[in-house]
């Protein structure tokens, strides 16, 4: 990859894509997506990913929102049908370790896991990539600690690289960059933290657009990572759950 | 597959999704998704979709329209982006065979390749059919005749049927089909023609949604098509430009 090139990052506005951003701005220049699906804190998600470009000094015309509105008529994931309850649970319950928190600790795919989903949001990304010259599409992925999701692992990035090598012009070189999939949550907030990347712009909860709940998965898996990592999150809970 | 069991086809309207949709509902009950992407001729694809699902009968829950506006905002081809234009041919200039009609005779990638665009309507189509519990998602891709796409491969539909397999959950099994990806236009009309397709219903043209304009590049190879499978085309034509 090229020093300077331009970088396509997806960009939900949570911690990770956050992370890969500030991973990718170091040696590129970005051009962000993002993505609206009819998840219950798109507005919220929009307000992070437009503060965090805006923290990048990202322009307009390096910013791409795209409204993939039809998952909402596919439905089948607690994200996008409201018929499907988020779980939530006991604020202190499970706190100890990053991998006790989600409800995938046992291997199983959690009622959150909108079918194939990442697999829109890069196709969004190479498409644009293909347009604009891009090199390179990031996206942040986690493998280990943040899912279950079958779309968060290595061999599907490796799935994806190859339908991308076939799949586009043959002068066509797009590299998919995963730079914190094999990180623990808790490592990507000190990478964070380290290069200066606004985690304090950055959204998780999936239940609440004001305050984070602090008690949906997605808030317990954020706090016990900032727990394991020792420091505090700087964003606020409602119902004053400590951050650290 | 199973007999009888849920297919998810998408279908453009065309000659070819309207021939594979014929296929897949000699087996399967039909789950039909139609994009639209911000294409010229949306509104008259759209037209088209509806009619043969209205002629398979087809009820509303079962038919799925996505809108993927932003491929305008992505741009880079002639079929979303006003400022390339559409290539015109004169009307009688190549009718002689199939492969002499495409601009991508030569093996170059027309300026109406819009980039990675199969990638978003296989995900659409992949995310419902996980959804659903479909067993199978049909497009009607074809290899040699149409297009130069670098998305209407037989290795293309590998890479994604590889996607498929590591992305989705672990009980998912969908199989991608192209059944007419081998067939030559032609061939795919008789094909039609023998089971009973409603090509009369499908819409080609590139240029205008009213009466086929019979000098774009898509109006020459399905006029070519008919002409070599030696039969008339039943849709009308501007100009009076003869279907036979």
């Amino acid at each position: 990859m090229t020093a300077n090139s331009k970088a396509v990052v997806l960009l939900s506005g949570g911690m990770d894509s956050c992370v890969t951003a500030a991973i990718a701005a170091q040696t590129h220049s970005l051009a962000l997506v993002h993505a609206s699906y009819g998840q219950r804190t798109a507005a919220r998600e929009r307000r992070a990913f437009d503060e965090i470009a805006n923290f990048y000094g990202v322009s307009d015309r390096d910013r791409l929102v795209a409204r993939l509105d039809y998952f909402a008529q596919i439905g089948g994931s607690a994200l996008t049908d409201s018929s499907i309850a988020v779980p939530q649970r006991a604020a202190g319950a499970a706190r100890g370790t990053v991998r006790g928190t989600a409800a995938n600790g046992g291997g199983e795919i959690p009622v959150t896991y909108v079918p194939f989903r990442n697999a829109h949001f890069l196709s969004v990304a190479v498409s644009w990539a293909e347009a604009i010259g891009a090199g390179s599409v990031w996206i942040g992925a986690v493998a280990e600690d943040s899912s279950g999701y079958p779309d968060c692992r290595p061999d599907y990035y490796r799935a994806f690289q190859e339908l991308v090598r076939v799949g586009t012009r043959p002068e066509t070189r797009i590299e998919i960059i995963t730079p914190v999939i094999h990180l623990r949550k808790s490592a990507i907030i000190c990478r964070g933290i380290d290069i200066g990347a606004p985690l304090h712009l950055t959204w998780s909860c999936y239940q609440n657009d004001d305050q984070a709940c602090g008690s949906c998965d997605s808030c317990l898996l954020r706090l016990s990572a900032y727990t394991e990592a020792g420091v505090a999150d700087p964003i606020r809970y409602r119902n004053g759950v400590a951050p650290y």
